[in-house]
């Protein structure tokens, strides 16, 4: 089942999953979100993982049907699996950790009639904990996501032409991000979180409020779409922020910069300045046991004292944090927000994204992802910080 | 809230569902997810909408903070919600609809713990119910997407250059549809239909099983994406199933085609006449009070009959129906499969689609989108459906 040049990599997981159900008291754990599986197995199927708080874990598998391996064993519906478990030896769970904020409630309620445990914990905030800090092989494929992310993002500017609209302008890079090999798929944690593929913002359609948990709003290009471009014509004296996410590996980056058409004003200009100032202040405290509320409130403070508190992270609608985790999903954990209790640890993996909004002009800022190592962080994607001329 | 010109059109929907809830027993209605907020609303906003059993609608919008009119009310948070159904003069309901199969664990139980009600019914299957026949400003929106969704496909030959991948040619294909229109977002229902845009099959790849409910397979890009296009080269002998979803306007259609490099063995070309004229004979029967189960048997054992069943819908693994309904989400109801007890109905829109995988040559057949009119179906999706030489 399992890739044998990764199986350590994934003992590292299963090791981190059952120490975690051991301090919450549960003796198994069920997955069955896609995402998951993949996190805890290297493979999207249809079917079930289950890791036992003692024991190796088990593939139940609807489909594909093709995998096999060491405990992979096929079913037609999770009604089979306490039959399965008892012809495999193994104990039903007493408490049973499920994806509770994951799977759908008839889902969870199915699931928990099967095995009727005497109590269930929650999968999902247990995951989302331990999948903060990357294994090795998980940061290999960040950094080679960021390489693909940059050398797309050196290819933006050619994507140009006078007089295109924001939605054709991104038509372009779309193609040359496919070109580079993204995925696609843009993955996000939560029902509120509608995107395809990142995000371009231009002139005044920067100040447009959007109902998800992005940074920043934009009207999008239809009402059932209600993020991101809009039609804004690219003319003169107009800022692009481009953030379209990286998926070039299933471990994505995050990375956001700015392009002009013509001369900008002299606001816009000095507002990039200062969210690259904030960057390096923010780079130079982060490092591991570095509160996430106090990463926050250095960008802020900064913010505030250059008198662009207002335009900080939108206008009309302003986003309460400036950094999010970064992995299989786009809004992982930690959140540099001002209420976090996190503190940064060693192979955590976060994008900061300051970012102001100027009304008329557009979005000005900088975002790029960052790894924590031992001693701070490491800026993984590189590439140009200024303006970019058009 | 609504748009003007559209008001009967919501009007409509709120009745379909008030009556739906009557018959349920239930008093009032609340909804969460945004596909179901923009089906009843026309917008996408993070927030509540509640509809009572005897009464007008209410918009509980905690973002984005600028829609406006009669019964919208701010709120921070849901458990807000019970101090301003007093405040409003709105009753509590005894039995409440929830989004059983689309809200997580999580958020059925918040809900639940803040109203209290009696009893709990599933506003999701009630919904998908509801959402199968269209309204007409539904069915002009589907019209206007199959005529984009075709002339996008009419691009489709002249983005082949000799020489590519199956990814290569999705790619240059993804584009032209995005500057015909595409959305970009392909919507599903349900947490195991992982897509981008749609799926390109060719030769050997077109016999991959997938672990998702799409009707064929293909292994995908990666792992984490497995489905459709896996970089296969498209040499002399291949077919190209292609079947990117058309989400040109929210109510999407489907349509596939097949595409040939070289000459394909006869058996695809005979392959293909099967699927054509099990579409012709689906098509005669298909009508208001026709059996879906029996509209597949007629497929199912034409397919048999031209001693292709073990071809049909997949080889190694073989998909159970041969048509869906198609509207905000691409897997709506009805579903064309043995087990189903629907029948059609005037405003239903669905998708048909025989297609025969024929090992290392790829997948022949076809899909178009029809409407269930009083006496009949509409085809919607027009395009020559016949092998295209590339």
């Amino acid at each position: 089942m399992i890739e044998q040049e990764l199986i350590g990599d994934f003992r590292m997981k299963w090791e981190r999953i059952r120490e975690a159900m051991l301090k919450e008291g549960a003796d198994g754990c069920l997955l069955n979100i896609g995402i998951n599986l993949y996190y805890t197995t290297g493979s999207m199927y249809n079917g079930y993982f289950y890791l036992p708080a003692e024991g190796e874990p088990w593939f139940f598998v609807k489909r594909p049907n093709g995998l096999s391996g060491e405990h992979v064993v096929y079913l037609r519906k999770p009604e089979q699996l306490p039959e399965l478990f008892a012809a495999n030896g193994l104990k039903m769970p007493e408490k049973l950790m499920l994806e509770a904020d994951e799977l759908t409630y008839s889902d969870y309620m199915r699931l928990r009639a099967i095995f009727q445990p005497r109590e269930t914990g929650n999968a999902t905030a247990m995951l989302r904990l331990l999948r903060r800090v990357k294994t090795p092989h998980e940061i290999e494929m960040t950094r080679l996501c960021a390489q693909r992310h940059a050398a797309a993002y050196a290819e933006i500017a050619e994507c140009f032409r006078s007089g295109m609209t924001d939605l054709q302008f991104q038509y372009e890079i779309e193609r040359r991000m496919r070109q580079h090999g993204s995925l696609g798929l843009f993955r996000a944690f939560g029902t509120n979180m509608d995107i395809f593929m990142g995000s371009i913002l231009a002139g005044a359609n920067a100040e447009a409020p959007s109902p998800f948990d992005f940074a920043l709003g934009g009207a999008g290009a239809d009402a059932s779409c209600p993020l991101g471009a809009n039609g804004t014509p690219l003319t003169d004296g107009t800022a692009i922020l481009v953030d379209m996410a990286g998926n070039f590996s299933p471990y994505m980056t995050d990375m956001s910069r700015v392009f002009a058409v013509g001369k900008l004003p002299d606001e816009a200009y000095r507002a990039h300045d200062v969210a690259l100032e904030i960057q390096a202040a923010v780079e130079e405290a982060a490092r591991p046991g570095a509160s996430c509320a106090e990463l926050y409130n250095i960008a802020y403070n900064r913010a505030e004292k250059a008198g662009l508190g207002g335009n900080f992270m939108g206008t009309k609608q302003q986003a309460k944090f400036v950094g999010h985790g970064v992995g299989l999903q786009i809004n992982e954990l930690p959140v540099l927000t001002p209420r976090s209790k996190e503190v940064l640890e060693a192979g955590m993996v976060f994008a900061l994204e300051p970012k102001f909004v100027i009304p008329a002009t557009g979005a000005v800022g900088i975002e790029n992802t960052f790894l924590v190592t031992e001693t701070g962080v490491e800026k993984l994607t590189i590439f140009p910080e200024t303006i970019h001329q058009l």
